[in-house]
C-alpha cells in the first residue's frame, strides 16, 4: 500500500482529500508524519477526512504508532496512523 | 468527564499514564491540544497508551475532530482526540 507521507507544509485539507480518497478505493489509508508540524497537519488531516468520509457512510478512526524509518541515510523515528473504517 | 489537557511540554509517557488509568477506570478517554507540539505529544502519548492497554486486552483507537475552546477569554481552535476501544 503506498503510504501518504505528510510534512510540517502539508495542507491538512489536501492530505484529507488524498485520505479520503484511498479509503474509498481501498478501504485503509496509511499516513506517516515525521515531526511536530507533520504530525499536526497528519491529525487535522485525519479529523478532517472523517468528515468527508462520515457523509459516504464510512466512519474511520485513526490508530497511531511509532515506526523506524530512512530518511537519507539516517534512521528517524516516524509517527505512523492507520486510518481505517471502525 | 475530565479533559486530559496537553501542552507543548507534556511528557507524552506521562500522558499515556493518564490515558491507560482513565480508560481502564471508565472506558474511554478525552485528550485535548492546542498548538502543534502539543497535537505532536497527544499523538505519541495515544500510541503509547496503545501498547500499555493492549496487554490489559484494550485495542484501543483515537477518534481527531476539532473544537473551539476559550483560552484567557480568546477563543482557540483545539484538536480533541477521543481514545476508547475498538
Amino acid at each position: 500500500m503506498d503510504i501518504i507521507k505528510v510534512s510540517g507544509k502539508s495542507r491538512s485539507t489536501s492530505v484529507a482529500g488524498a485520505i479520503a480518497g484511498v479509503i474509498r478505493e481501498r478501504g485503509r489509508a496509511e499516513v506517516q508524519a515525521i515531526g511536530a508540524g507533520a504530525v499536526n497537519q497528519a491529525t487535522k488531516a485525519v479529523a478532517i477526512a472523517r468528515g468527508y468520509l462520515f457523509q459516504d457512510g464510512f466512519n474511520v478512526i485513526c490508530i497511531p504508532s511509532f515506526t523506524e524509518v530512512d530518511v537519507d541515510g539516517q534512521e528517524r523515528t516516524a509517527i505512523r496512523m492507520v486510518v481505517e473504517p471502525r
